[in-house]
């Protein structure tokens, strides 16, 4: 059993390219729910979407989140009225929000309806939010305090950030299912996803942290900065602001006392002795998910 | 100045009709909130939402609510993930829910909305909800209690009703911009709706009925019932099975003391004399607003 912490896209294809090697029952992705947020009435939990959409091979590749196949026909109408239309939410990807948020007033839990979400669309990777109680990643900013997706979507993260502060996740406990899962996975992996504001918000929640901290040794690591720079968002940008090195020596030391190995970019290479004095294993492979023969050898990298 | 008491289809033609006889500006709708409802999250008004699409030209007569080219996306969606789509939103309506929703977490009242929405459309009419509180009608059924929505289209009104309960009316205030066009009003129309379940939650919120007890005399109601039927609707059914006259004696009998001149249909003249032993003057004329010469009609003998 593997057990993995994700963010949005980049954990989604790790995911992925682990259910090609391993049995998807095998498999458990313990998500970020960080930068959910209600909008226009609606509880929108964009990383538990983004990795649904994804192993349900429902992603949208050209926009790079949401579904395939999408219509604006509902944000073009708000857009007309002068509604919240700058995070926009396609007609197939409301109704998800629709069914999310109808049976969360119902009593349902989140963990409840991601369940049957996944097993709406067929899923059989376990696909669990870290937690069922409000947590909320905001910044401090250039402009004054942000929500995640304030900062991420409509600022387009263009902003200076002073501090990140993840609301709520002192109080918040990871589900009895979430510890469960760290708990006896034969491995922990932490996905290649922002560390900052993507995993940092899974471990701050109560519970998580400890176990990562006692299962140490099992637990294996993918860089998400390669070469000084993120694949994708503003991972790069964050370490910067906020003083750490960014490099993936600056996210091993991010991550100081949790991880056994990590997974490093054949383009960091010379970087893999100084990880080393770190007292951790390294690995050097391909970590750019670019194809379908890459993601492979990542994936046997992660469970080798 | 002329104000309308209205629940949703009946009173949105009688309010095209007025515009067109009298300056629009002239013209307040006092609407009825009692069908309001929360579902998959969002905040949905029917009769306010039936009163602004129909003043605007939106309205879709082909189905008898809502927009006119209308697109199901996104209940198309919601169906296929088992969702709550017993309730139909269409595309172009749910940017109104959205829109309304988002704006009422912002602390915006449903007044404050309802006005945004008509300055959009262009309406110069003014269109009011009755309260800002919370007022819920609800039915006690065969099948149990039942909220609005669930009676009157999960279950099609075919159902018996034992009783009816506008949870909340009693605490609720009517605004004091309702209360002001009431006292202020040349005139005061009660439209064809509903007596039971679109006027009676009108009539219950505080403040409302005493306004039209003092000015009885300058209160005019158009009777929804014509020759023992109710044109659309459950009003007849309702009326026998709580125990009411089906008939437009029943109506004015339920309406004791508050109205000062009845309109009834032609079909219904032999009842003329009947009603005004009540006290009430009785102006016999077409009701039924099959096309706009008789709607024009009609509104002339409201405004008479």
């Amino acid at each position: 059993m593997i057990t993995v912490l994700s963010g949005g896209v980049g954990a989604a294809r790790l995911l992925r390219a682990l259910s090609d090697v391993v049995h998807p029952r095998e498999i458990t992705a313990v998500v970020n729910v960080g930068d959910d947020l209600v909008l226009n009435g609606l509880t929108i939990c964009p990383d538990l979407d983004t990795i649904t959409y994804t192993l349900a091979g429902l992603n949208n590749d050209e926009l790079g989140w949401g579904l395939s196949g999408e219509s604006w026909r509902v944000m073009d109408e708000l857009e007309q009225l002068g509604g919240a239309s700058w995070f926009r939410l396609g007609d197939r990807d409301l109704a998800t929000h629709l069914y999310r948020s109808q049976r969360l007033s119902e009593g349902a839990t989140k963990s409840q309806v991601t369940a049957e979400l996944c097993t709406h669309h067929g899923l059989a990777i376990r696909v669990l939010p870290v937690t069922d109680d409000e947590v909320a990643t905001q910044f401090d900013t250039d402009l004054g305090r942000l929500n995640f997706q304030e900062y991420f979507v409509r600022h387009h993260h263009d902003v200076k950030v002073t501090a990140i502060d993840i609301v709520g996740a002192g109080e918040a406990r990871a589900t009895d299912e979430v510890i469960d899962s760290l708990v006896s996975a034969s491995r922990i992996v932490i996905a290649p996803s922002n560390p900052l504001i993507s995993i940092d918000p899974i471990l701050r929640v109560g519970g998580v942290r400890e176990v990562l901290e006692r299962r140490r040794d099992d637990v294996v690591a993918v860089s998400p900065i390669i070469d000084g720079r993120a694949l994708k968002g503003p991972a790069d940008r964050l370490l910067a602001d906020l003083g750490h090195e960014v490099s993936c020596v600056g996210v091993v030391d991010f991550y100081k006392g949790l991880v056994g190995t990590w997974i490093i970019d054949e383009a960091d290479a010379s970087r893999a002795d100084v990880i080393r004095s770190r007292g951790v294993k390294v690995i050097v492979t391909t970590t750019i998910m670019a194809d379908a023969q890459n993601a492979e050898r990542l994936a046997h990298a992660v469970i080798s």
